[in-house]
């Protein structure tokens, strides 16, 4: 049985969903409240040590971090491939993965802050001490630490414009790639696409949409059409938002 | 024909050397001099646009970052086979490749600026002003900027202690890992040890190499000590630094 411990509308749950309703396959689903921070209490980090979701359970078996939770559902449920056959295009691929954890992800992160994150503890009455008082808690220095200094020091306006000059960069090596054909890895939709459609999704609602315009990226914004037509996308990203007081709504 | 554009002492090239060395592939060495600022030069970027090394070049398609280049030699020479064949411990392989990139390899990267870098550049003459213009030159801002700010900003005793923190954690994880085999992805050798090898041997040589002492963590100093016996080990990590005067030796 698999059942995926995730976040509604955290990218990485996005990813893991998007590869199961690819696949077709069933699932049981654990919400965890990243919010009420159950990712960092030890019931969760018994689990996953990272304190990060998502997190896979399959027949008693933990796999973790979401590009590895991709890579596992296609060795064992190899039934619908989303790896290219051809060790080039699988380079992509896996390329393209790598590039959403390492550039998309973090600075989609920071760029989400102030828009999105600080809005929901305010709106949701979680005060700073609060917040600082979880970091604290949280055994993973990478993830801690980085909630305490946003809290301690902020997102500046300057912090903002590098995420953005990252993110340019990374999306204009993204044109690039869809000049080679109509998916990340070449002609098949792939790993590569599932691994940025959820990043592509969560910029089109920070503030600097343009970036993934037409106008802008012609392909991008292409392929991000057609990404959203899949019925897999739209399976995966209408798993509702538990809290209905949360301002954010997508 | 495999062609390896590489630097002696990244760790990124060394995870490639060692991976070519465990699978006895012959391989034409292209040295890229970082301290040259070669990689941010157009004739390394037209094959690299992040601007980074390795590149594997394979009969003309290139190949970038190192953890697809290791799945990719894997997937086209799988002669010696790095990957696990159980599903779960290839899985385990993967955390292993990512945590080496996400935790292991930036932080280790933080500890190696006032210790290694920084005197590379002092003791070869090349004035911040001209590493600065340098940086501005670099296609991919996540590099450029990094470098930008080291040496505009420093890398501080605050932001040293933060990255071992990170390491301490990661560390922590790599101990418990080796609890349930001999290595990092059970009981076989696999690229999890090949992504791990050259961030172990750079902490060797930082000013904290306690971290991996035995009394501090007797698995991961035992599995460094088998980790350095491999003729595999031996091999890639002699290759010569072709700048005698460098002031780092290792």
């Amino acid at each position: 049985m698999l059942r995926l411990y995730h976040y509604w509308s955290s990218v990485c749950s996005q990813k893991a969903r998007l590869c199961l309703a690819e696949k077709s396959l069933p699932w049981e689903s654990v919400h965890v409240d990243l919010f009420n921070f159950e990712n960092y209490q030890p019931a969760y980090t018994r689990l996953n040590p990272k304190a990060l979701v998502p997190a896979l359970d399959h027949d008693g078996r933990i796999v973790i971090e979401s590009n590895v939770i991709l890579e596992y559902l296609e060795d064992v449920f190899p039934q619908v491939w989303l790896r290219p056959g051809d060790a080039y295009e699988r380079s992509l691929a896996r390329l393209w993965l790598f590039n959403a954890e390492e550039i998309a992800h973090p600075n989609v992160g920071v760029c989400s802050h102030n828009a999105r994150h600080a809005v929901r503890f305010k709106s949701a009455g979680i005060s700073d001490e609060v917040v600082l008082r979880a970091a604290d808690q949280c055994p993973n220095p990478v993830v801690g630490l980085r909630l305490r200094r946003r809290i301690e020091v902020g997102v500046t306006e300057a912090d903002e414009n590098e995420a953005y000059a990252k993110l340019d960069y990374l999306l204009d090596q993204m044109e690039r790639q869809l000049e080679q054909g109509p998916w990340l890895a070449g002609a098949q939709y792939s790993l590569a696409d599932i691994g940025m459609a959820p990043m592509i999704n969560r910029i089109e609602v920070l503030p600097r949409p343009e970036i993934i315009a037409a106008a802008r990226r012609p392909r991008v914004a292409d392929w991000w059409q057609r990404i959203q037509a899949r019925p897999a996308f739209v399976e995966a990203f209408s798993f509702k938002n538990p809290n209905a007081d949360d301002p954010v709504k997508r």
